[in-house]
């Protein structure tokens, strides 16, 4: 099981929770890419197997350690894929140590700390909140370039927000709708039988979570910050797939807009985006699937005078792992799309 | 092979173009009918094919015929399983020789001929259009007991309209975004392997037809009737599954609602109808899988003001084959369940 | 939510563990059978909730009990629907209190205590083995009908048997290698996510228990019942679908057979079973899908001198739920094909 | 779309018959291979289209062109991915040009020119058999370096023959049965609906050519050559997956054969070799997704005195298109690795 050469002097990673979908993913990228060295990965369950084992078709050979913050030394950075509320005191002793964290779950995404109890309850550790930057890359890479604390985006604010920056941008968002499809992996590897079994997930369109979701303010935080404060109506459903993600926005404008116009738009937004690409045609989530590219496509409904974005990606790759490899590369000075091609 | 014993003098019932995924569970749920007959299926491939060889897990073992309407006698009924276009003369064809018709095409739907040309061209018999009555039965039960014609609804219509008309009815749809998703049989048995190869669809999430969906204005249609006249945004996808639809429709209110009261609306309009259930949480389409049943769901959302209406269907049982068993019953006085349960 | 209307008199019956995937489908079936009455269906989880509720799609309104044997009265018969060693207990005191039982597990099936003790440990109610019948309705039918309790088949005997027969029956296999697959629903609805979640078990192709399946001594003991005394190699599989078994099977046979006397042979044994069909082309598990059909096809190889048979399932029907109905209907002389077509 | 960065001096290779399944995936491997330079891409269809067009989750911004022999220049190496007796003069005329050639199809795989003709009928140019190597890499790298034309092998009898080589070295195979699945992309991309569509290839296990396949010369010539001159059961099944293929082989062995010495038999031969694994469990396809990676597994069943070896492959990738790869990495003296990790 032979490794990626590396380039000497490389930066040193760990992935802390790496048994998760996410966090072996990302174990799996950073074993590949030919300017990071994967040092260690933990885990809470599985100790001492290699992480090949549990993901054999990921050649990570280090075995599973538990998390140890007091026994790392010269650890440049860490990914952190724990849920929510765990992570962020384990950000925060590995911050304490000099490392760089790109942190996985929602504890350092929000901006606003009353936003954040509201839907989470108290946050661990809020003063470390100032020090953590929005990795939605495209929208804050110059940021993220210096940041000690890098809050990886959730999937659904990726597609979401990525599918509606350039209208945001534009004024042109009075009202929307995002409707958002995703595969099983996404509910992640634990989330019981009612939802995964294949037998329960296959045949079926499964709405979740109605008018209540959580990543709502973390699109509407985003948004605003691009002109648009609005009110976002959001819903996820799983469909029966195992990686894939579509975003579908429906979107009242502040005024008429040629499709052509919109087009021009979108255009100039992403064309020096090495990982959004403007479809000719609507994008299928197997388009970007095992890759790090967000496929977006745009037009005007001249029936309704509304705008329909649709913005596809991998949950767990733009979505979530390889988005983190992304924001790495930024943080450490590599070509952006270093080990992503 | 044995088939299900009949009742005397049940009427004779044909279905023409039994080769498809949608004639086939006609034939298939007529042969298992206690009080139908079914006589003949038809195709335009596969002559003289039992319709067992074709679809093995259906009984059916009568052979495919090439349709004669000329030949026919003694019919009471036929299901016509065609497209679009090539629909219209075969239902004509029928009706001239007495059967009645339930068309499972789009030919019949719309009530406004200019409507119909405007998205499909030419009529070929438009003086058969007052003759038809539009086949969703719990709409329109008392029409379709007497109708020569039923157009059969299109699967998004059944469950978009199932799922708004308590909200329209009641005057309290503003606008509406409806979100559909769809198995890959919707797409057909000859859709092309770009969309239906496993291989294509499996890990796919796919939008279609962007801004440009024929089955708005049947919807459209159907809402006004029940007091809504607005123009409908709809957006279909493939998923990789075989049956299965949702709706999931978002709708801005006329004025502000309660909770409660929309539960209410939806628990007044569905307590007596045997075919719709109005679920106490999110509906999955496997919760309908080879099923007559529609499954509805309605929340508020405090959020944005908007209401959130779900609607599962299978897209071939309710939503195409059974549907016109449903209907086959009221026409003939039958109870509206026999044969569905 | 309307249910099937029913003949009086009818026996009357309760599925004991109705929460899980067979005994679910076994409630489903009997609840829709015209001449049996469903009473009472019994869970270990989920108490109260009616099953509709967990298996929307199934429409018995009934709620989960808690078993009491005490409180049964005049009941019937049960189907039993627990894991084996849980089974047998429950089994013994339903029996003791009048009841006829079909028993889904693995505890009654074998004739050999020593047998049973090797794969199993100690047997609950050895003194019981004796009064229970074989459930493979082909082959037992006349002893069925009489049974006090009858040892519904594993679905991997069922497929593997029901291919076999014919040849075992005229002596023919000399040696067997069997490879069955079948979809993730055969393991179970609580097996664990490691192969059960649909992003491990999708993309997937799954050996399991390599070289020491429990399934073989009940197939063994059939094939010896029927004059075919081999050890027979026995591999599992998992493959991506909900519900579907094929059982391969490669015989070297005792004599060189020609493919017409191969042919007649099945023929012959087939004929008057209405839930057997000798199949022209290779059956896929697709044709019996949600049927209590198997599928049978047997091929002649010139180039290595063996037969091929080939025999298909579902699963959860012939291979569990409905043949335990099909057994029911045998045990009360009703026609073995009533509520199964 | 950026591409990766390129060696100077990289073997210009091009790829013939990119638009289907395997040259496409093997374009998207040389596109991101960092020491070979992808060229061209030809295709009887789409030509002018980028094929990131037909396939946008690989990068290969190249158009799709006619294959003209006589325009190439400079060019060292081809792909060639078209149907047997199609590829042979395809070959032949790219031999005649100097480009070392590596040919997907059947065309030079069989070292007898009678057994070809058995199966395949006329070959288009039998004078060139004897230049070709056949490419499953880890029986015949020595040659396949210095070779003209390699014949890449079936996706079947890669993962055949890897399972079964330890066995067919040290004379262990008296007889085999080999029971073989495979993933819908195994059947192409334009292979019909009957077996493709999701709607028919879902919950379906669908064995094929029962009795008659022609992967069955193809395997025995190569265990011939490793010493086993043995008859072989091969049966072919689909299964509702895109990718993935695992081989059953049940060996009845010429003598008895502990446990161990059966490990240690695998141990030896696959000790050193970067793309086949000797796996501690039965082999799911899951584990290999997406990679040029075999995982093989043995036992010996007690019970009955055979030997059951599990092998589980990509069937595009090290069963097509990957293994390619790697036979032009040790064509033009890469590592083998190269371009694969």
């Amino acid at each position: 099981m032979p490794e990626q050469p590396l380039a000497a002097g490389a930066p040193r990673v760990i992935v802390v929770g790496a048994t998760g979908f996410a966090g072996a993913l990302a174990a799996h990228l950073l074993w590949r890419h030919p300017r990071f060295e994967l040092v260690a990965v933990t885990g809470r369950s599985n100790q001492g197997r290699p992480l090949h084992a549990l993901y054999p078709r990921y050649r990570v050979s280090l075995p599973v350690q538990q998390l140890d913050p007091d026994g790392l030394v010269g650890i440049d950075a860490a990914i952190v894929a724990y849920p929510h509320a765990a992570a962020a005191p384990t950000v925060a002793a590995l911050h304490a140590r000099g490392a760089r964290v790109v942190d996985l779950s929602a504890d350092f995404r929000l901006a606003s700390l009353p936003t954040y109890e509201h839907w989470y309850g108290a946050h661990p550790c809020p003063e470390l909140m100032s020090a953590a930057v929005y990795g939605l890359t495209e929208l804050h890479r110059e940021r993220i370039a210096g940041a000690a604390i890098v809050a990886n985006p959730g999937c659904y604010p990726t597609a979401a927000v990525l599918g509606l920056a350039p209208l945001a941008r534009a004024g042109l968002i009075a009202d929307v709708v995002i409707d958002a499809k995703q595969g099983v992996s996404g509910a992640g590897r634990g989330a019981g039988e009612e939802t995964t079994h294949l037998s329960m997930a296959g045949e079926n369109i499964l709405p979740y979570k109605v008018a209540e979701h959580r990543h709502t303010p973390e699109i509407e935080e985003q948004l605003a910050l691009l002109g648009a404060e609005v009110r976002v109506q959001f819903q996820a459903h799983l469909v029966p797939l195992d990686q894939g993600e579509l975003a579908s926005c429906y979107v009242t404008p502040t005024r008429e807009v040629a499709a052509e116009e919109l087009r021009e738009l979108y255009r100039a937004a992403y064309a020096h985006e090495p990982f959004v690409e403007l479809a000719g045609e609507p994008p299928g989530t197997r388009d970007v699937l095992a890759t790090n590219m967000c496929r977006v496509f745009v037009a005007a409904d001249a029936h309704t005078g509304k705008i329909v974005a649709l913005s596809a990606i991998g949950n767990l790759w733009k979505g979530t792992s390889s988005q983190a490899i992304q924001n790495l590369n930024v943080m450490f000075s590599l070509p952006e799309t270093e080990g992503l091609l």
